[in-house]
């Protein structure tokens, strides 16, 4: 059974919060964030295929990935401003048919009890219309569909079990 | 004589927008945005050396700065994602000594008749707070000296003087 995503998006305030805990540890949920491997197989919803074009996961880094339905197609592209192992990461976003309507998100990885994680996120909207188009266009379904595949990759990784996991 | 730093921040919003002209092409003025020697020679205020130690002025790329008075050193930090040429740069800004308090930063250089430029910035900041703090610490005076030293660098640059200007 999956762990809810819960959004908030204020009204009149260009950002969105949102939180999901995962039964998995830190190093493994960071991991899946982090790695462009493992990165292809979870993120966005699950009727489209994800292709990395390029993935540099370190502070300074840029990163740019196209997703697939048919012969639609959907990039996506940014630059990682910070990112700390197993804590952190600040990066941009930007849909590529949105051109300079960009994104800064705010990722913060949490250990909790039973090796468990808590994940924070922050993203800052450049306008309340933009924030309120990407809602308005399927986002919240699209990253809750991208955490439960997350779940079921997690699941798959050989991992040491921690405490408190099946 | 220098032309005026125009600049705005709305109450309640969490942003900053400026504009300030230059008579002087915009070729000059996105290359001393963007050539690290140039660079190093007019931002901030006049009081103050900067050394670079990273820049990459590109799509995907990283700059870090260091600005300098007798012993104290502030350091600033971020991504460039994205860079067109005598056009438009996008860039995260961060200043070491507020970590994590990250600003985007858009920056339009337009060509105005007479071979002159107006640049139009646009600072996205977390929160009204660290945007007010910013704005205390003596953020527009410190662009306003910047800007004054970019009218001197300019006007030493070896460049085909364009109509209309001395």
């Amino acid at each position: 059974m999956s762990n809810p995503l819960n959004l908030s998006a204020p009204a009149g305030e260009p950002s969105m919060d949102y939180s999901r805990e995962f039964d998995f540890p830190v190093s493994d949920v960071f991991r899946a964030h982090t790695d462009p491997e493992l990165f292809a197989r979870w993120i966005g919803p699950q009727d489209l295929t994800t292709r990395i074009d390029v993935f540099e996961p370190r502070t300074g880094g840029a990163y740019r990935f196209v997703q697939c339905r048919g012969e639609d197609e959907y990039a996506f592209r940014g630059a990682f401003h910070a990112l700390r192992q197993d804590d952190f990461v600040l990066q941009t976003f930007e849909f590529e048919g949105y051109p300079d309507v960009v994104t800064l998100e705010y990722s913060t990885f949490t250990e909790l009890p039973g090796g468990r994680t808590l994940l924070t996120g922050r993203s800052l909207y450049p306008s309340v219309e933009s924030r309120d188009e990407f809602l308005g266009n399927g986002m919240e379904e699209g990253m809750s569909s991208g955490y439960n595949q997350l779940d079921d990759l997690l699941a798959s990784l050989p991992t040491e079990a921690p405490e408190g996991r099946e």
